[in-house]
């Protein structure tokens, strides 16, 4: 039961029920020094705020954050940075029901039968809300790394059928659609397909991608410690991720070595590639190319039609769902795919600095 | 730098380089009273030997493991276990060329600018030789897992654009083919296709599809510690692994959530479910289903064509890979994805012991 | 830069300066089921709570817990327990002096050198209120230990030259002086000399001991997670420990091996031991003899004298320290002593579960 | 069971028996481009070899290391060392008796609980032939400290009663003398003590001392991976260890504040200390001054003279036990002190390196 840290070192470790007083993020072995205000949190924790479209649950919360420790002065100490927002609105009482029976596409009967009750309220720490002390970590880490001139972004590749088109991509689009997909014309199509999903009292599943740049070589380690086996692990620890890729993916397994293989060519002295089939990554470790990664998102599993199940007592039933439940999770998804991909490449470029003797007897010769 | 162990109580760390003396694994954390022998371990390790078709490499290698720990009148004594292959018809010569320059699709230039200098002999630590610690690891973890009734069976499921065909599959197949397929008609089909390969001088990737069954319910933790998040983390850690996926996978992106959801129902006075779209685990738990895993494998990089590239001193060059290279990594594969699977259950099912007061209670009352 | 969490299984995680917004701990790893509720944890609080005597600080804080998440209905869930203590009473400016000097024997200047700043204010994270997580973390220990019929418990030993009489030691007799002495006439003496260190405006040092009844033989592992080591860490990471002994300590040093040799017997049935020099481990693990834990505890550094030091602009200056400090650490260090032993025993016994085969089988087999 | 790994960055896996294959040790975490050769390895492990002294057992074992990966053209490449060590001249038969009863002051009982049964050939597991892993491993940590000036130096600072004499202790002499005493007198009544408990079939315990120069300030964390707290348990990991002392250890218990408090003051531009009571660490970081470790060590349990004990069948038995054992263990543990403490710096050196934002820019800007 080691469920709720990850990172070697950037360490973070969420908490936090969806109906409980609070849910939280204690962010351990981010460098002393760093630039950080609530401010920087809270531009992340807005972008997952739920309320912000038709698309997603008017639960109106603030979801203000706090940060109880680990800055002084604006700066980061080098301490463990403990940051919580407050459950404000939750109505318990929307969810007695679910109590007693478990809901197709849910983690209730796994809870049950691992840890022999739940907190059933809200999905408890099954909830979407977990996430938002991944999103305040991300936050962190991005910020970090935006120092070290890396950027990332993801944003909506796809929902159900509807896919951007790449060739119209506009990166600068995602803010200004609710379903932050960089193509303003395809965001009007999913956003019809959303209607006729609520409609339907059906939901819909889709894709996040996520590009990073500026990353130096050699990120990552070679064999269990890869960096994309850390992105791997990262995406799919976000609750409705069942598939993750690195560059072509499963195109990959289609692929002649002859196409698939990037040749390397110099460019402005620098060692280059002339196609990025790899997606950023060679042997497990960075290779200087910009990092691609693909994940896909089930569709929302609380859907308002009427479902077979099973109750406590072992009984077949029928159930229908109340409460507030998003048509689709992928655009608030986004923010969260973007997190986990920046803390892990802030872990494994902290890691990265130990390699080689020459820089390590540089670091302390220069103290 | 923490590269080579994977596992948080089975901890799996695997060492040894294509050419050095030997390669090899230490697997900590085993249970005391497996019984256990070498030929245990040599059954798996025969599963990936090199030279055993047409489609891989001619390398006739021994592959004799040996253990050198741990297990005492044919039982694991609950300390860690030593286990190496010696390294025999290492001919370096045929690689010295690749000391200069970097090959397409491999890892020499990220170890290059990682360690400032690499092994370059046969591919060095990043080799398909690594592997042979995994599988050796996998081996025992399989045996334990057998114990509990829990079986693992991995197999090709395309090379290329070859499939099985699902309404055909046979898994006693499997082992009929040199290409590892439950399915003899597109096994032909696909040998056909590696011959195409192997006079084009290119290469072709491949799925790998790995089923368990027998599985309790509730492996895995909630949050960072999914078991399909490790299970993303263990399959991405295979050199060529370019995709993941959980159940459905990517299909699930395109699906409703009513079409997605698996209803419950009892059957038997269990808990069971109508379909099994979630691939066997719910919230990060397995859920009693079957667990459905399915990895993407990029063509061989190892190509004989002539390929552009750039040598050490930063000069655009022109190579020709020598040697001995598989057209097709799938095959040999197999093996390792289901080894890798096998460790990160038995972790995950290690793991759960302690996560429940009653139980707990229970097992210290009774010794 | 891990610096903040300790435990392999029963993980806890400390955050919190001294005068931030709060202190607090996460502890993930608990197992579902046990009860608990915030008195539990603040009866354990209460014991390091300062102004209970006069020797102690008067900084009249409640120090009430909160628990934020993993108890539900008065049990815990098995996901994170986050708890935290809000810093009320802080007077920064006491402590604004301090910025700009090193206090001898506190870590202002290898807090600054290593993080390049600090919050100095009440010694920032290197603050005695860093332990009230600890101590929240170890009243959970303590719980679930005590429900397997495992007893805790510490007391002062010694203070300067003045140490308890083994002839004379009455457990029932440590929470009826302000000292922590199970030996009432000892802490009568005691209390005089720390109120002559009052008047010299001077501190003292001290030993505390920590018994462990009720221990099942196996706990720890035989090589780097012996109980003992990590036993060890646990208390020398507790800010003013200077050295740390099981069983004899020391005293072993001197001893012949005809001596020191516990003789194993049969009592009643069970393998028991004449003697106990060991302190209840032999080879890592524990051998059902109490568990013997002793360390010492170096004198307040916070002293009312005049001391000399260096400031932050590289001069010689005399300081003399403001505030409250207490002129013995001892008596409120004993509940951190026996919180740490308790989160280290319940980890091993926690990690001992997936020790042997026979026991997994059973286990698994009557799930 | 996690037991046979040790270190964060610098991780340290263990393996194998007294009278198994071989053992060894993986060492991974070393940086890329340390000069390294078996000869550097072999002369700490000579330092530990039995048969050099008429105390230690005549057992005439070449221990001979064989590096079997991680190195190349004489240097680390970043991936996994592994180390073996072949047993030669192991006869088992010595062993067989002690197979059914559990000898005073051994393992032998509590590995029987723990795992079911137990390698008892020579203490398998628990036996000192287990500490040449460590110290192949502190071979290479000690090179890696000595590249950047930090020196270690271990000795024998008492056996039994016999101490050296601080006024007289000359560190050239520890390799004159069997006993590796850095006093030649000392080490001559020493040797008259031995001569008298190998007549009296007894054994005798003592202390080893080390002391480590050249440390910048900082190494270390300020909470639980304290470096005091990392080499308290990297000391009592040892197997006869039971008592760690930092600077004045026990005695710091007895002292005043205003004498045990380190003043600080200026040297040549540098901040320094007048005393080092506190023996190198405050708050758990190294302070810039010598750091000083003290251990305790228990005398040898295997004595000559007829011993109570019981045996598996639960009987009062009377044992008499045979073989190779020395009257002390103490000289021969001195190098292994030496080399936990060169891991547990060297690894906490490492990670040191991400603590500062402004460490970290320049180090990945000047790429």
């Amino acid at each position: 039961m080691f469920g709720s840290s990850i990172g070697n070192i950037f360490k973070v470790t969420t908490w936090g029920e969806s109906h409980g007083k609070a849910v939280g993020v204690v962010v351990d072995g981010c460098p002393a020094g760093l630039p950080l205000t609530e401010e920087d949190i809270q531009i992340f924790l807005n972008r997952r705020k739920p309320g912000q479209s038709p698309y997603s649950t008017p639960r109106s919360e603030a979801d203000q954050v706090e940060i109880l420790s680990g800055v002084f002065e604006k700066k980061t100490t080098g301490t463990p940075i403990s940051m919580l927002v407050w459950n404000k609105t939750a109505r318990s009482s929307d969810y007695s029901e679910i109590a007693g029976y478990y809901r197709p596409g849910h983690a209730d009967y796994t809870f049950d039968e691992k840890f022999g009750f739940r907190d059933y309220r809200g999905g408890g720490r099954s909830s979407g809300r977990e996430t938002i002390g991944r999103v305040a970590a991300g936050a962190i880490a991005s910020k970090f790394l935006d120092s070290l001139g890396i950027k990332l972004q993801a944003y909506t590749h796809s929902i159900g059928p509807i896919m951007i088109d790449e060739t119209n991509k506009d990166l600068s689009e995602i803010y200004n659609n609710p379903l932050n997909m960089p193509d303003a014309s395809a965001a009007l199509k999913a956003e019809a397909l959303l209607r006729e999903m609520m409609t339907a009292k059906d939901s819909i599943g889709g894709i996040v991608d996520c590009e990073v740049t500026g990353l130096p070589v050699g990120i990552g380690d070679p064999v269990f410690e890869k960096l994309d086996a850390n992105l791997a692990k990262a995406m799919m620890s976000i609750g409705a991720v069942k598939g993750v890729e690195i560059g072509d993916g499963f195109q990959a397994a289609f692929a002649y070595g002859s196409e698939n293989n990037d040749a390397f060519y110099m460019e402005n002295d620098c060692v280059s590639k002339k196609t990025n089939h790899a997606g950023g990554t060679l042997g497990g470790m960075s290779d200087g190319s910009p990092l691609r990664i693909r994940v896909a998102i089930k569709p929302t599993p609380s859907i308002f039609q009427s479902q077979e199940t099973v109750n406590k007592q072992g009984e077949n039933i029928q159930i229908q769902i109340k409460g507030r439940h998003d048509p689709v999770i992928v655009p608030r998804a986004v923010v969260v795919v973007e997190s986990m991909a920046a803390m892990t490449i802030m872990d494994g470029l902290l890691a990265n600095m130990t390699s080689r003797m020459d820089r390590i007897l540089k670091f302390y010769e220069t103290l």
